[in-house]
């Protein structure tokens, strides 16, 4: 089911489990009320931005915001040991807040109906506030950024995860946000655009194609074990649902302790350099570079495009911005098994060039199949072909829709069985949900699409 | 006392508390038996060495170990908005690594005499392993680096910690070292220039000037609370001695949680933007290239020089490099404070432009003054007029002697009584010693400069 389906269920007793028809309500109205379009638009005749002479970056006029750069790499890791590609420099940290409150013992949280111009179904669930340094300082002008002041100068006490974190480490060169979650008190009501709702219940719309956001999905990841509500009757009493119950609430023993998944990930950062020199846009190799568009010689990887946007549901009501637009529907998927008891994920020491310290732990599998025609990457192709009875989530999510043009990757969590055995390779480790938890306490050490599959799991308990 | 004249006294009485004879014995001999010549040499003329055509960066012919190259870093903190400076880039990641073992539940560790060109003294104490990867990929074709096999392949379950460390973030562009320890049983004997001493002694070997290296300190700031021998008689049971037992075992409670501390990091990170970019070397403003060495105009920070090193103690008998020289002696100083019964460090949340992710919790303070007319750093008027009742720790050590020409930094404990109130400025907060250790399993949170510190704060237990 994807949003726009469910907005047009809001009516009828086919919603599905744990969403209520009050969100299926709000959710559509927002949909209707709020105007949105957008133009694609040659990347040089994109009003403020413009072609740097010296360096061929794409930068705003302001030195704001973010720009358009090159990057060279060299890696003694992996088939490809040196490329050039685009990236998007990004150099200001925002702020991804979640405000939650307990209502008799129940968390809720507050969301807001957000339009984002790469989205594919223009509007997504957001987290409170979702904004960049230069959104929330109000470089372009707009109105307050709402309920900002409860993230910028949180009352003691009341924070309950707060910590920087990465994002596509493809795609962005050295980005990060601050994830950050507060508690407050009942007498914070949702503003026009905003809505409180009950945590399971934003748990349960994870598996919706197309509807919780990326920035959702990251701050929720961050959410302590304690943030689980204390009886739950979703899942059945099978082995797996007892094991992943288990994986997430540290209850169990992990394969490995906390001192060896460390010193695992220690190990395999130091095995390989990543050698990464920023470049000029206007020479990279195997790249096109037209006035409408910046891509690849193969047709793969990314392409740059220009977008002109008019809405009424932002703080600035038109604009104009580059958008990385990827090729084709990726792949995110974690490997789950039951070891001992307690469910496994098989976390991945992956390395990527925009990441701050070039590897952290991602996904069993994370890619783009067309962009690896022969040899695939390892798992991938037991991920795509495991039968249905194995499949725990499956659900086309998109990645951050005000950088990226229409992304979309497939989430799937996998119960390996026996396919898989316990002995994986050096740069794989099985750990529990509860281990990521506590290493999502500090910055950079699990991906952001590690960290979707995590809120994603979360929906399962 | 100098670690010269404390080889002198190996035959006295009079050797320090807790320093036994057969330590300064062996010390001596080692001394003794080692010649090492080390000659300043022009940058120009350094044999393997080469200023790029193109950058103007200093860079072996090899295209290993390290090179010198030109940072330009804008911020919009502090005095100074802009500025250039050399600085050294050395990508991979080296191994400082400390074998450990426990003889009848006394804990010792295993030191190597190692010799560096910069040392003021030459020779120094350094971990079992100190070994960069090009030093022990042998891209030099040296002889093998000793007890390499220990920590490149640790056994499952002896990894007592295991991480990535930052060095000098003023000096240094994003270096980092694997900074790891594994514990071994009895059967792991000393080579030639290595010695098994209690890890007590080696803590005591501290308030020595000059003797424990940097990359010793480094290490062993990373070794749990559980590495302490239970029963110690050193301290007096004044107020301040149990003060600093509780503050390093974790008993007591401290004046902010670990989540508030982890918030408050979060955010001075996000309240400034520091941009650095790598810039040729031969176009620094305000910096002299002459064929001898790099200088500031202003005869302030820093030299670049060469040396020439003959040794029979490495596993290359000759080799010429440059160095980085420090122009004067900087301080290094932790403000220390009784807090309901538990001794507290002012941490410093520190810009540097070479550290990864720009920020490190710092000491409290940590300067040349000499680099500081007006106005001088926050607290260091404080700790250097601090009278010697206040006084719990004064020494002088170096840092890094393979990339550093002579440095020396006055190491200083001081405890603020009432001085120094609990409220500070926001890039200030007080945090336990058992607080440090915990952030000290992850990287990138707690500067070299105050690793070195919370080492010579266990000194004093």
């Amino acid at each position: 089911m994807t949003s726009a389906e469910l907005a047009g269920q809001r009516d009828t007793a086919t919603h599905p489990n744990g969403v209520s028809k009050e969100f299926l309500s709000w959710f559509a109205e927002r949909m209707r009320v709020t105007a949105c379009q957008v133009e694609r638009t040659p990347l040089n005749e994109l009003p403020g931005w413009s072609f740097d002479e010296a360096t061929g970056n794409l930068t705003h006029d302001s030195g704001r915001f973010f720009g358009v750069e090159g990057l060279h790499v060299r890696s003694s890791y992996g088939p490809i040991s040196e490329w050039s590609q685009p990236i998007i420099n990004q150099p200001e940290i925002g702020i991804l807040g979640l405000l939650v409150k307990s209502v008799d013992g129940v968390p809720f949280a507050l969301v807001q109906a957000k339009m984002e111009p790469g989205n594919f179904n223009s509007m997504q669930l957001s987290p409170t506030v979702q904004a960049t340094r230069s959104n929330y300082t109000r470089v372009h002008r707009g109105s307050r950024t709402k309920y900002l002041d409860h993230f910028t100068d949180p009352r003691a006490g009341s924070v309950v995860a707060d910590v920087l974190q990465s994002e596509q480490g493809s795609w962005f060169l050295r980005k990060r946000n601050r994830n950050i979650i507060v508690e407050v008190d009942d007498s914070v009501v949702a503003e026009d655009g905003h809505y409180w709702m009950p945590l399971d219940e934003l748990r349960s719309l994870l598996r919706i194609d197309g509807l919780v956001n990326m920035d959702t999905r990251t701050v929720l990841s961050c959410l302590p074990a304690s943030f689980f509500a204390e009886d739950r009757g979703r899942l059945a009493a099978d082995g797996m649902a007892t094991a992943l119950a288990r994986s997430i609430s540290g209850d169990g023993t992990p394969l490995h302790n906390a001192e060896s998944v460390l010193s695992w990930f220690t190990a395999a950062k130091s095995k390989h350099e990543l050698a990464v020199r920023r470049t000029p846009l206007s020479a990279l190799p195997g790249w096109q570079h037209t006035p409408e568009e910046i891509f690849h010689d193969d047709g793969k990887y990314f392409r740059i495009v220009g977008v002109s946007v008019r809405t009424d549901d932002r703080e600035v009501s038109e604009w104009h911005q580059p958008l990385l637009y990827p090729t084709g529907q990726g792949i995110v998927a974690f490997v789950v098994k039951d070891i001992g008891g307690v469910a496994h994920l098989l976390v991945h020491a992956r390395y990527q060039a925009g990441l701050l310290d070039a590897m952290e732990m991602g996904p069993s599998v994370q890619c783009n199949p067309g962009n690896y025609p022969d040899p695939q990457p390892t798992f991938l192709d037991y991920v795509r072909h495991a039968p249905a009875k194995r499949i725990l989530y499956d659900t086309i999510l998109s990645e951050e829709g005000g950088r990226f043009f229409q992304s979309q990757n497939r989430y799937l969590l996998v119960d390996a069985g026996d396919d898989v055995p316990i002995e994986v390779p050096d740069e794989y480790c099985w750990v529990t949900a509860h281990q990521l938890t506590g290493l999502l306490r500090h910055g950079y050490y699990v991906n952001v699409e590690a960290r979707s599959l995590v809120a994603c799991l979360h929906s399962l308990w």
